[in-house]
């Protein structure tokens, strides 16, 4: 779907409540929004129908009023958290719906690479900024990503979420954390059998993925880096790569 | 080991540090100190090691400095959340270790059915509160529990936790969670195999543990129970039922 008015939010997908499986929020009953449509390429992306302008044909432009009426209807009109995801939600109009919800109950995390600052992000019940380490490709604009965190104004509760594979990216995760020791981090061994964007059933790598996140376990105790959490993404030990679970 | 003095802690092990793998806490790099004894019997108990009393030449009775020390060992002196578990660790002695520790920057969390109240509960910085489900075969003296409750004097972090095997395990969790509208809750999916307390190496029933997890998943969101977390063992996915990992 082409242009859509500046008002309007690219949705890839709305599906849930289900369990967040990663992060701060991990266990907690979630409808997901998924926006379409991202300013990075990391080689591993795991939401490439969301990312890949070859799917954005999927995608749909949505008013902030048909956005809020399909989350109040998977959700039973019961308050529940709303996890803006993407893509990057960032670059998505989606202040409205934040005040929206919060009107009727609902709470808004949103998950962000960090390269691009919006003021609604102030406005958020929790900021997960997720910077994306060298084993993505991507380089870290650290200026985008202050202007983030300028722009929350301490209202939400936020949070580091680095994405591991490697000592590589284990290195550029402790420099993240040290830059910004009042964040508690969220270390996830990376997934190096992320999902094709055109098959569901694609299968995956637990056993690497356990490995990985073994190894991870050993890094950060042996570092005593005691502050850091370490997880790995629960809804993909449960439900494999399937899409809307 | 008998006899030991009253101001001596029984302690089955002290491991770590390595992931705290349930609960609130999920993910932190956490050294682990287990009691031993247990004033409950649960017929799916799985720290048989630190409760039957069969183990008990195993469990060693030592001063609240020996503790101190172990743990500082483990740690390599960096402060660390320590978890207080057993058997049930309401009934050693704690204060003072909790206390020490404290003077060095660590961090307690204490975990326990709730059936022995302590005034040392409102030294902690997380009380996990783990009350029975009908499936434990246990009966839940919700006096004793609300007493617990009143000794932490809303101090720590407070959380209830319930395991949860079947219907009737829910439904227990259903009527626990309204009872203490204020507490955050974590529902676990139960393990019905168990560690014996003599076999490292016994092997676990993990598509069952998923299948349940996936079952629960399902029962809360149907529910529109959006308060609830669902979390899994998660050293049981990553270490099976090896113990002091
Ligand atoms: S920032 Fe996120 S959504 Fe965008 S390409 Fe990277 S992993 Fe994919
Ligand atoms: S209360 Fe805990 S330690 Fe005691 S028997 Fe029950 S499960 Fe085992």
């Amino acid at each position: 779907m082409t242009g859509a008015r500046s008002a309007e939010i690219r949705v890839s997908e709305i599906f849930g409540p289900t369990i967040q499986g990663e992060g701060v929020l991990i266990g907690l009953p979630t409808v997901f929004v998924r926006t379409g449509g991202c300013d990075f390429r990391c080689s591993w992306c795991d939401s490439l129908h969301a990312v890949d302008s070859r799917y954005r044909d999927e995608w749909r432009a949505m008013s902030t009023e048909e956005v809020w009426r399909e989350i109040a209807k998977l959700s039973g009109e019961e308050p529940v958290m709303v996890s803006l995801s993407g893509g990057n939600p960032a670059i998505q109009p989606l202040g409205d719906l934040i005040r929206r919800g919060h009107g009727e109950g609902y709470r808004f995390a949103l998950e962000t690479q960090g390269s691009v600052a919006r003021d609604w992000f102030a406005d958020l019940d929790v900021l997960v900024l997720s910077p994306k380490p060298p084993s993505s490709g991507m380089e870290t604009d650290w200026d985008a990503f202050d202007a983030c965190l300028r722009m929350s104004r301490d209202k939400p509760r936020t949070v580091l979420k680095i994405v591991v594979f490697d000592e590589a990216d284990y290195a550029y995760a402790k420099t993240a954390a040290a830059r910004y020791r009042q964040l508690p981090v969220y270390l996830q061994p990376g997934n190096h059998t992320p999902p094709p964007a055109d098959d569901d059933e694609a299968s995956i790598d637990i056993e690497g993925l356990m490995d990985r996140m073994r190894w991870l376990v050993g890094r950060v105790t042996e570092d005593k880096w005691f502050g850091a959490h370490v997880l790995p993404q629960l809804h993909v030990l449960l439900w494999g790569n399937k899409r809307g679970v």
